[in-house]
């Protein structure tokens, strides 16, 4: 494809992250860096800004605020759950996106998000090629969940997944400063792929972890449970700290928060909302040994505590949404930025950014592998570990002011329609 | 009282903080030095440990390890809830407590805890000075819930909101990424005071706080609750954010948690088991508004993210621990250290240590002012942010490997009966 000059417009979908401003800064500070785009702009609220023309104009911004957006957390544009048909059924959104791609003249345009965002990218891009609207399209991931296909790991998962460490490893500690028996169930996000609750491996690795960690990958069963937690109980002085992930199911698929709760709405994508799932299990152990119990959920914690963020994370996706212009400036298209990781010749982490095509990272999940899973079920294998760990090193270079974060205040300027 | 010579004891009672083993520090490096104090044990689990002659033997520690304790959180001794009946009525944990503490010769005893360790120490306190046993006792304040009497502030407490102002900032970035309405509700603990709940608004002071705040001081009403709600939903494009403590109450004085949820179990020391109450206001924002609702509890975490300690706090009850010592050895017996605030000449902050005769300090709380809330019943004034912000100033000096926290480990050695 030929290199276009235009506008960029960047937008952003799904959940947000520790450090999915992060991207918002690499691809606005590079944008603005490039003479091959004339205007760079947020839409507000991901494909819902576009369709109705919310575009904040990211050239009016001040450069120290872009670069804050590394270490502010959420989506500073605002995000959406909003999913496009099939144009093959319904042309009249995508009709739409090209109404305005051509009137802002946009030949770049980025979606920042997870499996349902890499899917809704893969439309547009394949609708534009179709409509012979010359745009180059890249996919710029983000997930706390790290089920993206094709890339090493995804930005925003190992700053939840530091997070969730970090407070394993704190409430291992509070949870068993009494003398008493106590069972502590800490759940942690993920529907289908169980990387965020494998975190609280990284915990074990400092001796303050969980005692039992369930994923979504293997089937849970309520009385393995039990019986689970009792051999633990009588090994570690009646105490039992267990990270269960809050996708847990039973051998008919069944989620456990279903089972032992109330069955849950759905949200826009069809996926049933979740949670609580800690809160039953715990009431199991609370009606099986009658001890104390305890349910934490890391909650949204787990997702925007930019303050515990890893600056590899930060780092590695800030350099992701440069990737995504410099590409698409020299023209590639169609594309998600992923990351493969390699050893260096004194064996250190190297991650590097190459590109995928986007039908292959659409709607592919990618679990923990089974092989990590402890036979019992219970447990990770080292191999997490040496996974894992390279991702969450480094601190946050977050600014505080009076004893808490300061994070970028944009001003927003809305392009005039 | 003459200046004696003898072993000291320190021991930890009530719940956990993040900072508690700063006064495990402040203590313990203390008497080390000192010439009056022969050795220096540490109580396994408060009381108990004494009763049953479980101390470890603090001199046998590292002293970089002691000075660790500063960064960890929880209760490094272990901890207990073990509330002593009145002397009066039944003199046999105390006459116990003679026979040890005559066993190992201490004559300096020292607890750490809230308001009813603090009663535990006073009743030690008299009953050794009328069995005329000279021991110089002294209690070292700790609660999360900065509810004691006659200090400014109490250690952990600053600390606790320093992580609940920065995780709701957090959480209002996240809460508010969507373009749909919303209703998110953050629980903090506080039983009667709500001074935890109150760290919200410095959350306020930058943007990026909670819509509502309802503390235990005033009654909550939950048709006042809906109509607050919908206030703040119109004004804020459908978005509203409200902090409440689990200690929340009808004007009967009867817990909302209990109100709406199930009665709860009650702790040892007669006390109601609390929490879920954020998910119980959250269900109700769903009935009224039928809107996507969030129920936070930051739980466990409040009182145990030492990774986001306050600096001040750390340091602070770090100090309150050495002074404690420095007191006793001096000759102060039946008193408890406590936190004087005065502005120096550039009117700047500085904590002064006092000390405060035991029985004053025992089983009164202290509540938020009521001059302090807004007449509404749903905000906290400037005042609790000009007292509260300088004490969450400043980051903690906790140690990093791997990307994870470096805690204290102590070697635990046991001190032969």
């Amino acid at each position: 494809m030929e290199k276009l000059k235009g506008a960029l417009v960047f937008a952003q979908s799904g959940g947000p992250t520790s450090v999915i401003n992060a991207s918002d800064a690499g691809v606005f500070i590079e944008g603005l860096k490039s003479s091959k785009i004339t205007a760079v702009y947020g839409a507000a609220h991901g494909i819902r800004g576009i369709l109705n023309e919310e575009f904040y104009d990211i050239g009016k911004e001040d450069k120290k605020e872009l670069l804050r957006l590394k270490y502010t957390p959420s989506s500073a544009l605002g995000s959406v759950r909003y999913k496009l048909k099939d144009a093959s059924k319904d042309e009249t959104d995508y009709k739409r996106l090209l109404e305005v791609f051509k009137k802002y003249n946009v030949r770049y345009f980025f979606y920042n998000g997870g499996n349902d965002s890499m899917d809704t990218c893969n439309k547009i891009s394949k609708y534009m090629a179709k409509s012979g609207y010359a745009i180059n399209v890249i996919g710029v991931p983000k997930t706390i969940d790290n089920d993206l296909y094709g890339t090493d790991h995804c930005p925003g998962f190992a700053s939840a997944a530091k997070y969730i460490a970090t407070s394993i490893m704190e409430i291992n500690l509070d949870a068993k400063v009494y003398d008493s028996p106590m069972v502590c169930i800490v759940e942690a996000m993920g529907r289908n792929a169980g990387w965020l609750t494998a975190s609280a491996a990284l915990a074990n690795e400092k001796g303050l972890g969980a005692d039992l960690i369930y994923l979504p990958e293997t089937d849970f069963d309520v009385k393995k449970f039990v019986s689970d937690v009792e051999k633990v109980m009588k090994k570690n002085n009646n105490k039992c700290i267990a990270c269960v992930s809050e996708g847990i199911h039973d051998k008919k698929g069944k989620l456990i928060s279903e089972v032992l709760g109330e069955a849950g709405a759905r949200d826009s994508f069809g996926h049933a909302q979740l949670g609580g799932v800690a809160a039953s299990v715990a009431d199991i152990s609370k009606q099986k040994f009658g001890v104390k119990t305890r349910a934490v959920e890391v909650s949204l914690m787990q997702r925007c505590a930019a303050h515990c963020a890893s600056k590899t994370d930060i780092e590695e996706t800030f350099n992701a949404g440069r990737m995504a212009v410099k590409a698409a400036v020299s023209g590639v298209t169609d594309k998600m930025v992923c990351y493969k990781v390699r050893k260096d010749f004194d064996k250190k982490y190297v991650c590097e950014y190459e590109l995928l095509p986007l039908e292959l990272a659409a709607n592919t999940e990618r679990t923990v592998p089974k092989s990590w899973i402890t036979k019992n079920g219970t447990g990770i294998s080292k191999q997490f570990v040496k996974y894992a760990l390279p991702l969450i090193e480094g601190e946050t270079e977050l600014t505080k002011e009076d004893g808490l974060p300061r994070f970028a205040k944009l001003k927003k300027v809305r392009v005039s329609k």
